[in-house]
């Protein structure tokens, strides 16, 4: 059915092209027309855009959905106390909730954070989650394009909240079959959680999985200065350089917060092809550092914006996210 | 009249003290009973309080009400080229408009911003701003508890843009005696707007008028390090010295920014009674650099926030100011 918004006060295609008083009229999941007193098809809904903005959807390029029911539990933690004394306590008990109760918590943890971001303007996000099919299903139903990065790991992490390797990945490609369709609302990628909490082998089948269901990969990358550390300590190379080293820095890839990184790293992520997801919010929340945006901008990486999830920022709002980015950024400089 | 609050969601007293599922019961400006069932009295206005929080209202400790007319203009310059190419013109703009329309435009913009701090539970401010008794009207039609900060300065601030030194003493003693009700809606307070922009014998004068009426005083200090290498240059004094110097520095000073300090100023600052007011928003917009809001707490030093004017900022917004000044002091500890 096709939709016509009458007299919206602003239309927003482009920052630089911002038509005033016009209408607009999408069919299915294009837009038709803009313009100025617009003829109505016969089977349309029409809505009064008189005082509003039409502007495209907003992208959560990265968030954690299921963190929802953490807002406001423990601040004052980095990154890896955190996630011992918080993270995953929380998830044990998530999971102990969800035997009881089916996948119902799943469904009810999407559909709040989404309708979140609705109010907000996100129309669609990158959703980094545990595996429930129940967030496929409140995607679905309320009407949201949701990427499901589907979460992998197979060190570090404590054994009783994970599957088996061989569950993990049988369970990920019946993910891919039954949820990936790319002309629908719901996808799924593929989501190392970090190279710390992954085997190489383990890292290199996922990005062998991306590469034969032609799927995005996304993953955690140089968010604290220790994890870097470590890496190098472990096998010689910043956590960029062994992702090159295993072949997973590509067009594919997705790298989340990019914080530590040094001109090489910046060099192999910009030859690459592979996009960066500045959280700046959750960096700071979390202490871990400022990403160097402007120079990864100006070495030609495409920078995107996430919230990432409401343990590490409390909101998924991506107007503060953008303003923190910005002023972020600003005072960064000086 | 009294005013009875039904059945509020949550009253938070203190962040320690949360009741919830209460009354409160308020006669005049006071809190007269907060319980479970209150007695409503014969003459009183009752409001449903479910689905509600009830809190005390937030206090924008800095402000420049004017800068509402100047949202989204100019961003990217720091704050003297900022002054010279975008504030001055403004002002200037403004004043002739004034001059055409009466003091409309004053009304104006101080019912907009005080509508949208309203909105977001802000219900008192200290509003640096220029002196048109209208301000003074809307705060009182509107029942917002302002602060006029009288904004003094008598040096760099283009000579059109200045009354003569006599006549702004002058307008300034009829203003306290107008519109200073320390129990009704407007009070007034003395604001030399800088060390730089004032006269030694300026500011001291303006030292003695709040003594002389039991005024505070504010002043932005030591808000970027180029104003702070300038003073010690003229002066051999930091800004903060120079205030001690001059016989400023005491329990009726709000000291705005206190970005560039140093131990020794510090010092000075906690053992003169002085509270500080921390903009950490514009700091970032205008790439001030971070205030060392830990340590001068840790000081003893009482640290306000405000969210400093939409110029440099772009909203009134406590909640995020609050956001931010959390997140802000987190990463820059590391």
């Amino acid at each position: 059915m096709a939709l016509l918004i009458r007299n919206c006060a602003y239309v927003v295609r482009n920052p630089t092209q911002i038509e005033r008083d016009c209408d607009v009229l999408t069919e299915g999941s294009h837009i038709q027309a803009i313009g100025k007193d617009l003829p109505a098809p016969s089977r349309v809904e029409i809505i009064d855009g008189r005082g509003c903005v039409v502007l495209p959807g907003l992208v959560n390029a990265h968030t954690h959905l299921y963190q929802n029911l953490l807002k406001g539990i423990s601040p004052g933690l980095t990154l890896v106390p955190w996630c011992n004394q918080v993270l995953f306590p929380s998830l044990g008990a998530m999971r102990t909730l969800m035997g009881r109760n089916g996948k119902r918590l799943a469904y009810l943890w999407t559909a709040i954070a989404s309708i979140e971001m609705i109010r907000g303007g996100i129309t669609s996000c990158v959703n980094m989650d545990t595996t429930s099919s129940e967030i496929m299903h409140a995607w679905v139903d309320i009407g949201f394009r949701g990427v499901l990065a589907y979460t992998l790991s197979n060190k570090w992490v404590p054994a009783e909240l994970r599957a088996s390797e061989d569950n993990m990945k049988q369970q990920m490609l019946d993910f891919i079959q039954n949820y990936h369709h790319p002309d629908g609302l719901t996808t799924v990628s593929v989501a190392p959680s970090t190279v710390f909490l992954c085997t190489d082998d383990f890292l290199v089948w996922a990005g062998e999985q991306a590469q034969a269901h032609d799927l995005g990969m996304q993953i955690h990358i140089a968010e604290t200065a220790g994890e870097v550390a470590d890496q190098v300590k472990e096998t010689g190379r910043t956590p960029v350089e062994h992702l090159q080293h295993l072949g997973l820095l590509n067009e594919r890839l997705s790298a989340v917060h990019v914080v530590h990184v040094n001109p090489r790293d910046i060099d192999l992520l910009a030859g690459s092809g592979a996009q960066m997801v500045h959280c700046p919010k959750s960096n700071m929340k979390l202490a871990d550092g400022i990403a160097p945006t402007a120079l990864l901008r100006k070495s030609g990486i495409p920078v995107s914006l996430g919230t990432d999830g409401c343990a590490s920022n409390d909101l998924l709002d991506m107007w503060e996210e953008m303003r923190a980015a910005l002023l972020l950024a600003r005072v960064s400089e000086n």
